[in-house]
């Protein structure tokens, strides 16, 4: 089988704040060679999430830095292009997590068979892969939706945002999204069928986000800390719930404004209002996964959940893809198609 | 019956920090006059505690301002002296909720009887009281201790945190101590048999917290805020848990100290580390008073869980009491003996 060169980018230098060009590098090697029990991958589709951010670092988080020189992590849609492996054959579809290159071996034990009349392959990556399941078990087991409650999710137009309020919604809350610009709000509102959604550039975003929460709020998921949170902390209500998913505001952040108090504030509300914020990441709930496929292949079927991907061409452009995610200037789930 | 007057305090002014004796009034003002189905009390003894500085402000907490010119609010063990209720007879001795005052005229639907031969009667207001279920509750559904965790709880000689350890003692855990002053931490260490206690006020106090607990902090149970929970959060285990209980450190603040970046750094390692955070008032876990009872009682006898009381008499030298159990200078549970 004649191959092309593997083509790959690497974790060139630790960014310090934002992620610049420089702290990439585009590499072209060769394909790496197969052992028995292994199979050759070629990427389809490359996932980009906030949490590459974090791997970027140095600093202790949830899971292993990056080293310099090795190829960003993420989560592929590939196809076996040669298996030396009896449970895989050349031409199967799989969820993988190859990085960001083109070609990668692995051997079979974490790869995953999909099957297209399930649901498209790209969902593996979103809305029925991490990002969908993050959001099944935060809300679920940490957010603890009542019938009747108010659930405020920001990044509402985003992969994981998005499945938050149409979950909370199937379970009986009034959910309101927060997105930035009106294109996202009406998306959030009229595509994914939130109660509301608030524009979080408007100069009137805290008064408008009152508006929309007349009842206050029972659950925030936390997908961005920073100026929103500050502005959701005066509204929730006694025995509020926040999952701790993510903090994307603060990712590039190297100095922070000295916010006078805030930390106390914020110790203070949880003791009146007896709030719980637990952070979680979707792993820790991996026996959970079962029920979230069943459960959530049949949303998709019955309608009730929408998803929007937004689709990236060509490995050299996913730096840049990349950048733009977390300025928030993606709309869906960001995907890197090969 | 001859009645003297009624001698009480109450509140003069909202506090500006610090209460001041300015802030009370003492006053002296006529029995009340008993109806049907009442019974009057005669205070023995009146339970001070931290939440009472949160009543005296206005701003909303967990439950009603004291209005000015209103008696300080507070639970007493005391005396029917005068009955026209079928329930009770001059000479029971109940736990009630009489104030900074001598006397008292109550319905009988909250009043509890105090039988002197389960406990000594001043335990209703501590280790079988209020403190102690605080305790117990908050550590029990938050904490959630398991054998060979690491616990922290300041105020460790305090009517809560000396009970939060001893239980958590007997749950298997490792209890480790925060206090002022080495006299108070050689009573935790001694006589309440908590595993290590570190001296606040030390210099190199954040090292021997370190070297305290050497496996990390499983469950930090917060009744200070502050500085120290700051040296406690870059000590906590993944999936650590922290029921906030109180925030004396904060009770008198008015103005904090910027802290650039605590915010955020409490934020990311509520994520990164997977930590509960969980607000509570003992009140949420009212029905665990009976487990709560036959428990503690039970450790009592077993000699497992002891008490110090720290016993003040006159009602004249309650303020004085209050304001010095704000600066932690009490020494065990704090109580105005009349």
């Amino acid at each position: 089988m004649p191959l092309n060169k593997n083509r790959r980018i690497v974790l060139a230098a630790r960014p310090e704040g934002e992620p610049r060009d420089t702290d990439f590098r585009f590499e072209v090697g060769d394909v790496p060679v197969l052992r028995e029990g292994e199979v050759l991958l070629r990427t389809i589709y490359l996932s980009l999430d906030p949490y590459m951010r974090g791997r970027m670092d140095a600093r202790p988080s949830d899971a292993q830095p990056i080293g310099i020189g090795e190829v960003m992590v993420g989560a592929t849609v590939s196809e076996v292009v040669a298996s030396k492996s009896p449970d895989f054959n050349s031409g199967d579809i799989v969820l993988s997590y190859s990085g960001w290159q083109e070609y990668a071996v692995s051997d079979t034990k974490h790869l995953q068979r999909l099957n297209p009349e399930i649901a498209p392959v790209t969902t593996a990556l979103g809305v029925l892969g991490m990002p969908g399941m993050t959001a099944y078990t935060g809300l679920l087991n940490i957010g603890q939706p009542k019938e009747g409650d108010t659930l405020v999710v920001a990044a509402a137009a985003g992969a994981v945002g998005s499945v938050v309020g149409q979950i909370a919604r199937i379970k009986g809350c009034r959910a309101v999204g927060i997105a930035g610009g009106e294109s996202k709000c009406a998306h959030v509102r009229e595509q994914l069928g939130f109660d509301d959604c608030v524009d979080h550039r408007s100069s009137s975003f805290s008064a408008e986000l009152r508006e929309a929460c007349p009842n206050g709020i029972d659950i925030y998921f936390e997908n961005v800390g920073g100026r929103i949170f500050d502005v959701v902390l005066g509204m929730l209500n006694p025995f509020a719930r926040v999952p701790v998913c993510g903090l994307i505001a603060l990712y590039n952040a190297i100095e922070f404004a000295p916010r006078q108090g805030w930390a106390e504030r914020l110790m203070a509300t949880v003791l009146t209002k007896r709030l719980t914020l637990r952070g979680f990441i979707v792993s820790d709930f991996l026996p959970q996964s079962g029920d979230f496929f069943r459960d959530m292949v049949l949303w998709l079927r019955e309608g009730k959940v929408h998803y929007r991907e937004d689709v990236v061409d060509g490995l050299e452009n996913a730096v840049g893809a990349f950048q733009r995610l977390l300025h928030g200037q993606n709309f869906g789930k960001l995907l890197v198609r090969f």
